[in-house]
């Protein structure tokens, strides 16, 4: 078989009157008077289709190269040439057009016009052919390659934390069970479900973080990372919530929170500027397409220091607020979006808050020295909100035992956990960042169902 | 707070005089009758530990220094310094020792002695502490980053299958079952679990494979490759068997299966020379400790031209054996573990046989014209037996149907899957790489619960 030439090489090449071999998809066809035709040919490697002209010369021009419709799949060999026309710099001049696909034009679910993102969810096996589907997966793949270089060259090691598992991080939250028992056939004993036969011999749960295992790595190899599905079972249907969905989770020993906010400023601007120079024209096709600020919202978190100031300093600004809000701003409540929102119009930059009320944050959350709050710390990001949450962790054993009990856990489940801060205990820190909640803010999509492949939402489970 | 060095660049510098900052826990300590402390640290970034010489003259040395034992965690400062002593190059010159975390050495789990794999299993907490799991965790780091600039750099898109699936890519296997329904009051509907009141409203599984998925995005995109866990709920305690594990699986259009094996190939000797040149250290622990013959076999797989040949000629070659096989081979039947080593060893090199009969492959494999083999492949590795398997698809609508229909799946299940070959169908293939077969390979750890950091088997959940 002939080796393919990708077309986001060929449209960079200059090597004029070379013969190229290219394999893709239709996008559009125009046949012209003069007796040839124009193919829009695109193979996912850009957003970029490359031109061919078929002249009507060839043997199969009639029966089959006029039949061509948006979808079908073609592999054209051809000689590449600089292109007369506007538009393209360069075209290919076919010597041979061969139909690796039809497709009926009128079934085909993918049309010339433009599509609501409704309807393209419901045909998720077909929606990366589109451009703004195309262009989602080249930047989620550039985004991930992105993060991973970012910790590979700070000496980082990628962790796979387990996805089953029989403990809970958040000590809340909605789980979804994991079993291999006979629903049908459930044997309850003494009005408790028997979980001896079943796989794990006991309850089982997708994760909902990996934290708590990357503490175990931390402590024990210094700096780490996880990047892998994790899953709320939260019966909401909203813009930003998936029931499984991307987090990458660094957890460092010997990191105190300002370090840790550090990170997170670092990480988040890393990864946005490669995003510029290595997605430019998917970005570029999202700016002119699905928001006209998105480049200038992304060159301002690139280029401010992000505001670093504490829960009960933002309290004090939105207590001040001239603004009227939905929720009273008060020292022990939650932050709500509408704050968040606030808060970084207020600075006119991303903000990190840090030392929150210990009773609105969970147990493993080390206590300040005030008794009364928490190191720990949200990153606000202008327009999207939450990006990140982390905290310094608690390193004292006794203290951590007790935060257990106070959230009434029962400190047997976390024996392990609370095994690390008996032996060689250190500080540490690390936090959680949503990778669907970077990947809307550098499309500019509003919908989280749109930054993945295939999003699962209460009742969705196609593909 | 000061900025650490990481030990795997302090053994590499020359830097002598200078102050540096270590934090890390001490593997171990020896005092000298001259009134001083060696302390072996070690911060996980390499293997190597880093000599810290504590005078007696030190404010804390009796209190604090003298009782410091394995497990402690410490923060050094001190002077870098050449070492006079044998063993290594440099060392440090301690001018404070600041225990962070103390450890009780009657309860500390770790001993200087060697413990068993089954032990450190137990406290899978703490065993990435010893040398094997340090190790363990930097090659499985360095491993998964090889993977994706492999791919990468031939402009593969990373792809994010979904992990909870309504769909079972090989119409077989024992799969977990999610949901959210309350166990204890499972409602049935006439002897039928009721689902509509289940998180999808249907039966919902943990994935065994992303391939389906893959191939939607292939036949879009070109080239993908997805890089996560997948999951068997098989009932095996063996060496070669989890629960959940991780899967490479790369799915390229346009590509048939003659490529598909080149493709595999280059991945397995890419990422081994990969390790070979980055985690020197931590291979010539394994080689020295583990298996002897490491390295050599590894200088085999990447130095040797895969041998290439069909099911056929594959079983041809065993029945002319003289060897005395349990399984005696039959065209027809399954090539076993015993049969792989064999032609393994009667080749001296990695073997991919390929057109196995249709009858022992998926529905989804292409047919070849024979319409009694289908274009499958598998990469067979010494010592290690499968790591690759794959095939070319079937890209041809109605034959795909009908092996639907042959493996008595549903087709109304696959619609999307059928619909990818009515719409812009092309030849495509892809294979799967069990990524902890590919760790076993490059450690010579024989179990397959030693290559992953939380093991998940029947009845093991912890952690």
């Amino acid at each position: 078989m002939i080796k393919r030439k990708r077309i986001a090489e060929l449209i960079e090449s200059n090597d004029f009157g070379s013969e190229v071999t290219i394999m893709g998809w239709v996008k559009t066809k125009r046949d012209s008077k003069g007796g040839f035709s124009f193919l829009e040919i695109n193979d996912g490697s850009t957003i970029k289709n490359i031109q061919v002209i078929a002249e009507g010369t060839m043997a199969n021009y009639t029966d089959e190269i006029l039949k061509l419709t948006t979808g079908c799949s073609v592999i054209v060999k051809g000689i590449l040439a600089e292109s007369p026309g506007k538009g393209q710099r360069i075209e290919v001049q076919a010597t041979e057009v061969n139909v690796a696909g039809w497709t009926d034009p009128d079934t085909y679910p993918l049309q010339k016009k433009r599509h609501s993102f409704e309807y393209l969810r419901t045909i998720a096996h077909l929606r990366p052919r589109t451009n703004t589907f195309g262009a989602v997966a080249r930047i989620r793949n550039a985004l991930s390659y992105a993060i991973h270089s970012f910790f590979q060259e700070r000496g980082f090691l990628y962790l796979h934390s387990p996805i089953i598992t029989g403990s809970n991080c958040e000590g809340a939250g909605d789980m979804f069970k994991v079993t291999t028992l006979d629903l049908q056939g459930l044997k309850n004993k003494g009005g408790e479900v028997d979980f001896t036969g079943d796989f794990f011999g006991k309850p089982a749960n997708l994760t909902v973080s990996g934290q708590l295992e990357a503490e175990v790595y931390a402590l024990a190899l210094g700096n780490v990372y996880t990047f892998g599905p994790t899953f709320r079972a939260e019966n909401s249907n909203t813009y930003r919530h998936l029931a499984e969905f991307w987090m990458v989770e660094p957890e460092m020993a010997f990191c105190d929170l300002k370090e840790n906010v550090d990170l997170g400023e670092a990480l988040i601007k890393s990864t946005l500027a490669y995003i510029l120079t290595n997605c430019k024209d998917d970005i570029d096709f999202f700016n002119s397409f699905v928001d006209k600020n998105l480049i200038s919202t992304i060159d301002t978190i690139i280029n401010n220091d992000f505001e670093r100031l504490t829960y009960t300093e933002a309290i004090e600004i939105l207590l001040k607020a001239k603004k009227q809000f939905e929720f009273t701003p008060a020292w022990g409540s939650d932050i709500q979006s509408e704050h968040e929102r606030y808060l970084c119009e207020y600075f006119k930059r991303p903000v990190a808050v840090t030392d929150y009320p210990k009773e609105i944050k969970p147990f493993y959350m080390k206590v300040n020295k005030d008794n009364k709050t928490v190191k720990a710390m949200d990153i606000l990001l202008p327009g999207i909100g939450e990006i990140i949450g982390g905290s310094q962790r608690e390193d004292v054993y006794d203290t951590l035992l007790n935060r257990i009990k106070e959230a009434s856990l029962d400190p047997a489940d976390y024996w392990w956990y609370l095994d690390l801060r008996k032996h060689g205990t250190a500080i540490h820190s690390g936090f959680g960042l949503g990778f669907e909640r970077l990947m809307q803010l550098v499309t500019g999509l509003s919908n989280i169902r749109d930054v993945i492949p295939f999003p699962r939402t209460p009742k969705n489970l196609e593909f």
